[in-house]
């Protein structure tokens, strides 16, 4: 069995298990798996496990570092959805953790998530102890002052003050690129994929991570609220600089395609390595509603 | 070298280093320095030591471990403080996190201490990736949903209702007990410790957890705002349930010495296969001050 969605759907399970094994507080139990349930993309999960399918190696085995991938990403919404971070009362269409909790509840939530993560993996009989140690490292120092926590302490900065595009880029390299590129980083250890290989993706990571943003700041303009499933229009409300604010919507859209073909132009490069198919939808999926 | 306090030294260096290593956001850096820096009694690093000094293993070994779990304590302090949790602005004598540094940054240094604790484990060169993933299985397990989390949780809910006896012991054993129960698990994963000694310290490290929050509850009665380093008398004014509500201060006291000297008795039902020493030790350092 290689097939992502049916794998898509047992990372599904394999989180709600895990947040099931609580006998201690119904509440946690219950306030952890609304955000799992509210849905998303699982767009990292897609990532972990298209990397594996491209690199012929069994999904099974990725299964729980893509559950634990989409786990930090849902505990980072949760606490950035809080009313001392972005005060949101949508996401996903449905109202947000601590508008349905509280907001006491949605801090120890989003920290149990975060802490159950690791969890996953460290259960995990299909992965050695060596590739756990070394995916948590991935996976940890991704989403920690490393990562994603640092970019998220400088876009609550950038908020307060102007910022110029190299500190836009920077923010979004840190806040979203960094988890992004673990889960490729992350399948290329569980895959054993060849350095080669792994640097060429590691690049096309970092694009996909840039596409990945350019189309959210798109989108807050172009989309709708029923398709977004979050309020849209905050990014200029908010008076945010995105990549719209500073290139216009035309700029922008000229910016995803170009940075489009050159992650193309990088999985071509490696094609006869490996089966890229998987990693160009990726991309493909990008263009979705654009 | 195997003194205790060189080790206590040379963890808080580890700590201070860890979290230093981030030259992308200064803000989450100073705010997580902060907190380690606050001070406190570093009791569960202790115990960690001590459990190997008890077993006479390197203490070097136990030094990120010990480093991690004072990190997680650190984190649960910073989020337990927030308006939305116990709304406390003093901590360890000092102006807790969010009182300094606001809100949103101290959801953040939460999350990322939280996050890099497992990353001191993992960086750590003395430990195999096998005892890696049991000590970080332990630490994980008792800081979330199976223990601390879940705690804090019942502890928040019991605020809002009368809570009987059982449950408040419930409440010790999670939110407190369990990280402490880690402190001695861990070090016998280190140590290499027998099951025999193993199972002897888990008990012995059940009842330190409640002598500890038998202590905090006496000590929230007698002691004066400059000894406790915290805003005194809290939980009378917040009405909680505690050892001296329940049972009067007297009666408080009483379940102290009974269940020190049952600590005291399994220790010493061990101390042909170990040196208790260090373990006594920490045992009368819950005395100080009652």
């Amino acid at each position: 069995m290689n097939d992502i969605k049916q794998s898509l759907d047992a990372v599904e399970r394999l989180i709600i298990t895990h947040l099931k094994d609580n006998d201690i507080s119904e509440t946690i139990k219950r306030a952890s798996i609304y955000s799992i349930e509210a849905g998303g993309k699982r767009f990292r999960p897609t990532m972990v496990l298209s990397t594996l399918k491209a690199l012929g190696y069994p999904l099974e085995h990725g299964h729980s570092t893509a559950a634990a991938i989409e786990m930090i990403h849902t505990y980072s919404l949760i606490h950035d959805d809080l009313p001392a971070m972005d005060d949101d009362d949508l996401r996903r269409g449905q109202p947000t953790n601590h508008k349905v909790f509280g907001e006491a509840t949605a801090i120890l939530a989003g920290d149990n998530l975060l802490t159950e993560s690791a969890r996953v993996v460290i259960s995990d009989d299909n992965l050695s102890d060596d590739k756990k140690i070394k995916v948590l490292g991935v996976l940890l120092k991704n989403a920690g002052q490393k990562g994603m926590i640092s970019g998220q302490m400088l876009d609550i900065e950038g908020e307060t003050s102007p910022i110029t595009l190299d500190e836009l880029a920077q923010i979004h390299n840190y806040k979203t690129g960094a988890l992004i590129r673990a889960c490729i980083e992350m399948a290329c250890i569980i895959g054993e994929a060849s350095d080669d290989v792994t640097n060429t993706l590691n690049r096309y990571a970092t694009e996909v991570g840039v596409l990945f943003q350019i189309r959210d700041d798109i989108l807050d303009v172009v989309s709708n609220v029923e398709e977004l499933g979050k309020n849209i229009g905050s990014d200029v409300s908010n008076n945010k600089t995105t990549y719209v604010s500073e290139y216009g919507l035309e700029g922008a859209y000229e910016q995803f395609d170009t940075l489009y073909e050159t992650a193309m132009d990088h999985l071509k490069s490696i094609e006869t390595l490996i089966s890229v198919e998987p990693l160009m939808a990726i991309l493909e999926k990008l263009k979705i509603n654009l």
